[in-house]
């Protein structure tokens, strides 16, 4: 099979009209996707991937998706897949796109949403959910996929064999297990920054009602206004489990300072305390606080940040996110990274189309790396789901586990006409309205 | 006066056909430009800024820099230089922008050249060559154009301000020095990987007849190639100073390997051994070769990176890009970091405009930072410079100071438009002569 065709659009939703996704950070944020679609020469076939974005800026996404289509279109199916490592590398290393780089920033994005798109197309040539095809490909398969360049020092590629040979034990149970009961998640939903107290509250009361046991908060606002709102969570939260997000609004100091105040809450973590950049920052604060378990990784750019987090004991919790890492490729290097440092992976999703992501590599995770559900649970935001063809699922509190082909990413047409930018109805609506 | 308009350009130059500037990393690059001219109420004055890019994918950066334009146009000069480091935050962090770096990659760069741009203008509007206008800022100033978010735990605003204080004892006669000698230069044009050993001797008898003291040659090719080039290198200089750059081939294990055996030839730095991420592999390997010094920074991407080099004791010389780093507002910081560790700078330039732009921050960082020219030297390739309106100039080993008021990076009209890409007459001819 053959890839005829790229295409890719900028689509974006306006949810900045409600504060939904409000964080100390990102105070108004449209939930956006640099969206590709691979055409191949079976019509019944395409890959469907995305890169998650904020709103604007998503149209230098795009650009960089199309300076990558060279790489990709005209290649087949197996020839990538006979060298899966081999082409990730081609689409980071090219000798003048790298430049602009390297391995991160918008040429990462625009290659995660490019290679997870080759991903869907593979796992639907294969008719399995993406989880299945990862865990029924041989540990030798998984290996090859890993472009090991820059994280050889901690892990070989001998030693993620080992790992995922040892994997293996028990592993058809494990799947028996997660399809009947789902993945554990938690919610943000109800702690988003621009919500008012009674908001937050009933939201809570929701998410228990719900079956969550988990719920997050985001803080870094005016230190007195987020201690107000954890007490608010608190008391409805009883035993359960809260969880805080700064999205890096501190600086190392501030971080210690506020989280030895907020620590009265008993936060089960402080997630992006600072800085993604700032590896020995993380590993300062960390130490400053505990017990309290720091955990980053939305915005960490690569493998090899990731790496060095784990060599310096900075973090408890690895956050992968599905399109900030390049892809599938770069999220099985982390996954076998956290697995010999002994870190738990908990993905971050929300925005738009990661939660549809990451259950896959949640499930696949637990299946073939980790294999444990301790201290492990995938976020949960419910909105923007209605958009896809396979949306993700959550149940009691759990991701059900996702059983149609492909990665879950397809979006549905009217969708990607209705939100498309600038000339789809939801922007030219909102113009006509302000005109 | 008020900035009225923004316009971006796409130029590239050819250079790929003749393999200037091959390395390791980079076979074949197109030495290219997002270039930006900022428009202001007064027809006499314009701000210039580029940031460099290595041929495809300049439009990504084009798109990058138009994502910005909002946020300088309309602005007034005196605004923007009234609250420097709140113009400088405004542009990393705007709340729907920022998700696509944070402060890295295309977003980063775009940032440089707008920010590059603006500094001329300032510099322009002063009469002013860019250095000068910074020395003659008071330390106050400088201070209050730095962003010390994420930076703090390693360096104060107070303690930044001790530093430039603590500088001005002897400034006046360090300007008439180094306007009368010039800074010292060093030279790649001899060692391109691309060059065969004819042309590589030739090159450096060239250099030493020239003036140069110091010449740098690529590394990072086959093992056994390097050795040769580098004997005959070495052979050619005698006593002088040999640099040796890797351009991030290599994992943290390959090159200490490789240093050990190419430390036979007494390199005085070896220069982005691996990945520009990797702080704690830096560190690992400058403990592993020592007494050989390791250098990098042309891809170090923000001040926090360099942050942790310096923390880390991973660097010995810090390889500032005037446009890499977030323009003018981050070098400072940098520049000052070093000065607090103790680590000379010795500016990354080459490219097309880099000399240009780092003579001025290399001036300025011996007038008011560091105060010694001790291990330090600018990095000087002498290509393109033809195409500037005050180019850069190199005699006999030194950079003479620029006199000029700007940034020196004002390109000429009919150099912008014959490489224009991709209509300009350089890139036509040759579509023409492919067809």
């Amino acid at each position: 099979m053959r890839i005829t065709g790229l295409t890719v659009a900028d689509v974006r939703f306006p949810t900045s009209r409600a504060l939904d996704g409000s964080d100390a950070m990102h105070r108004s944020p449209d939930y956006s996707a640099a969206y590709v679609v691979l055409a191949t020469d079976d019509p019944e076939l395409s890959g469907h991937g995305l890169a998650f974005t904020n709103g604007r800026g998503t149209e230098v996404c795009v650009a960089g998706v199309r300076a990558l289509e060279p790489l990709v279109v005209g290649r087949t199916l197996e020839g990538i897949t006979g060298d899966m490592a081999g082409f990730w590398r081609s689409l980071v290393s090219d000798d003048q796109l790298r430049w602009l780089g390297p391995e991160k920033g918008v040429m990462h994005l625009a290659t995660a949403a490019v290679v997870n798109a080759v991903w869907d197309l593979w796992a639907k040539q294969s008719r399995l959910p993406l989880w299945q095809l990862l865990a029924h490909l041989p540990p030798e398969e998984i290996v090859a996929a890993i472009d090991f360049r820059y994280i050889e020092d901690a892990l070989s590629p001998d030693e993620a064999l080992d790992l995922l040979r040892a994997a293996r034990t028990g592993r058809e149970a494990r799947e028996l297990q997660i399809v009947a009961d789902g993945y554990p998640a938690y919610t943000t939903s109800a702690g988003w920054l621009g919500y008012d107290d009674e908001k937050v509250v009933a939201l809570v009361r929701e998410a228990l009602a719900d079956g969550f046991q988990h719920v997050k908060m985001k803080v870094g606002g005016d230190l007195a206004s987020d201690v107000r709102r954890a007490a608010l969570i608190r008391a409805e939260l009883g035993d359960g489990v809260l969880m805080m997000d700064a999205n890096q609004v501190w600086n190392v100091d501030e971080a210690v300072a506020a989280m030895r105040v907020l620590g009265e809450f008993d936060p089960w973590w402080i997630e992006e305390p600072t800085s993604p950049d700032d590896v020995l920052g993380h590993a300062r604060i960390r130490q400053a606080i505990a017990p309290i378990r720091v955990a980053t990784g939305e915005h960490v750019q690569n493998r090899i940040v990731f790496k060095q987090l784990l060599q310096s004991e900075a973090i408890d919790v690895v956050q992968i996110d599905a399109c900030r890492l390049g892809g599938v490729n770069e999220v099985l290097a982390v996954l076998l990274l956290a697995r010999k440092f002994g870190v738990p992976v908990c993905p971050h999703a929300g925005g738009v189309g990661l939660c549809e992501y990451v259950q896959h590599l949640a499930v696949f995770d637990y299946l073939s790396v980790s294999c444990s559900l301790e201290n492990r649970v995938v976020e949960w935001v419910d909105h923007l789901h209605e958009h896809f063809r396979y949306p993700a699922v959550v149940e009691h509190g759990r991701y059900r586990v996702p059983r149609d082909a492909g990665y879950s990413i397809e979006m549905l047409p009217p969708s990607l006409a209705e939100y498309a930018f600038p000339d789809g109805h939801a922007w030219t609506v909102a113009e006509a309205a302000l005109a």
